[in-house]
């Protein structure tokens, strides 16, 4: 069971400095003032030293969109009933949900992974199963899972990674859906910084100031409960994660391990992030922000990081739909990097020496 | 001369109120928690209003970068030689350059527009003449333009986006090229805004600090020898504009009149905005602000129009980069607002009464 987890860590290697910097002297001859595209550039730089390509393709884009539900629901943390994770997974899977607009509209496709969804499904064309358990456990009562199921989950995610990368795959996207999930990332969040419970905790699908209070309670008491050991990502997120949190980090490690840029969403996925940056601080070079969410613990999480995100939209939905635009604006940083004229190309004057 | 400017006038009406109505029930009837696409849900409403429909489509895209050449260069503002703004024009033509590459991945079309460039062109496909002299005369001496020169640029403007409506064009994005333009639009800024020049300036294409304040007293000097009245934008605009900026603001006011949504791009652009606000400070209803440039006065810009960017990406390059990016998240908007099912059709269940 651990031996995907050790293989997938001992894969995980530096970027190819070599090739960033073949790809940085391009960039510096392309037909424009050197650096004036930002972090276009920069991103285009990190893309090639992940690859290991100095003009690299994203041709296969996929979101990776997981779905489970939480215990803690019960202690009423959301604004929605737990239903919803059941019933916006079969929304993904008739095309009907942001992120299948967000994907088409980016040329992604969506994999659509039931990591544990209360009721479960039937087997359904474009639906993959890889269910730990119906839901976790109330984590203000108890462990939201066995340190077996975390490791599974991991597990799950690294190998739906290690399966599509066989098919081709060039970037990811992470994503997920399950009510009561930022809950368990807020814990995690709490659990892995040191921050107080009250930074890392936001609002969610939209709960008032009352609600929020009592998010707060409710983590801090999974986390008396549940004592995480901070220094053991695997058992914080047995303790208070989910299951889709599993299953995503498993997903950025074997992204990491396969060389694949991976566009990491908003709260949730980086509380996933956390996870696997804790087994390997490698994993941070394969990371591409896509942006600062509306949920109010997400900047102070990717502060904790060290990640800058590409974007600031104020969106709090998840699913993925903030990756599928950091999808398309890596793609444009390499399209930059693979199509435009240099100077000498085109017949354009450099900058005049001093 | 001046009918189509005042027929343009005329046209701009406000947003329509009642189909933003319906397009935001819609969009709180969507899949997801209220409010919870922050910025890309304003942007579909913004785009509802304009285009007058609840639903409104995208298909016909365009960015217009106009080129132009600027006397003040013989002062000594910008790091390049001022042939490259000929050069740039010849390497859009030949799809060579940054903006011919995302505009390419947002799909819209780039319409290169000849405003005045030094030397000019033999017909070509591709370049649209609009040719108002071989350049500004230098600023620093004397008025940039003639005032019959501004309302020329102006209606160059217009003119192509009336020629271009009647062909299909769903929104605009602005684009510039011209050696020497980040000087006349900080010129510009200064003007109407009466903000210090300092505050005004920033690097253009990457000056040095000692270059940055000979850039600063230039600025200084073309507007005390030609004291343009900040209360008359045509004023502004021949004293210490461009062509290409006088072609941009015609631009913006007919996209206004014909409900066409103006993505605007950098600080180029956003000078161009102030001339066309200056006139009808409705036309602001129907801009997006693509991105805040790293050009440092931008953000001030930004500010003194009311517009709140979409993206920070620290790019500076002009050409309508920032808009094309900016293109693909307002295609984004309104994609989720025509694409995605509603609770009632996905069966998705709502908020719970508190």
């Amino acid at each position: 069971m651990a031996n995907s987890l050790d293989r997938v860590l001992k894969a995980i290697k530096p970027l190819d400095s070599s090739v960033m910097a073949t790809a940085q002297r391009r960039q510096d001859n392309l037909t424009k003032p050197h650096g004036s595209l930002g972090r276009l550039e920069e991103l285009s730089i990190q893309i090639a030293g992940i690859r290991g390509e100095a003009i690299p393709k994203l041709e296969d884009k996929a979101i990776i969109t997981m779905a489970a539900d939480h215990g803690v629901v019960a202690e009423g943390v959301s604004l929605y009933p737990q239903e919803v994770t059941r019933q916006m997974v079969l929304n993904f899977l008739q095309d009907g949900a942001a992120i299948n607009v967000l994907a088409n509209h980016v040329g992604a496709r969506v994999i659509v992974v039931d990591m544990g969804v209360i009721g479960g499904f039937q087997a359904m064309p474009g639906l993959l199963c890889k269910m730990i358990d119906f839901g976790t456990k109330n984590m203000a009562k108890g462990p939201a899972m066995t340190h077996q199921q975390a490791m599974d989950a991991l597990k799950a995610g690294i190998e739906l990674v290690e399966a599509e990368a066989k098919r081709g795959l060039d970037i990811i996207g992470t994503g997920d859906m399950g009510l009561g999930n930022t809950t368990a990332s807020s814990a995690i969040f709490a659990a892995i910084s040191g921050e107080p419970v009250k930074k890392a905790t936001g609002r969610g699908t939209g709960i008032d100031n009352k609600q929020l209070a009592h998010k707060v309670k409710v983590i801090e008491t999974a986390l008396s409960i549940n004592k995480p050991n901070p220094e053991d990502p695997i058992d914080v997120l047995a303790k208070v994660g989910g299951f889709e949190i599993g299953g995503l980090a498993g997903v950025i490690l074997a992204g990491a391990a396969q060389r694949v840029p991976v566009v990491i969403d908003g709260f949730i996925s980086g509380a996933a992030a956390l996870i696997a940056t804790g087994l390997s601080p490698q994993v941070k070079d394969y990371l591409i922000a896509a942006h600062v969410s509306a949920e109010s613990g997400h900047k102070f999480l990717l502060d904790f990081l060290g990640l800058k995100p590409l974007l600031n939209l104020n969106m709090r939905l998840g699913e993925g739909t903030g990756a599928a635009l950091g999808i398309f604006l890596a793609e444009a940083a390499v399209n930059i990097l693979a199509q435009m004229a240099t100077f000498a190309e085109a017949g354009v004057s450099e900058a005049e020496p001093k």
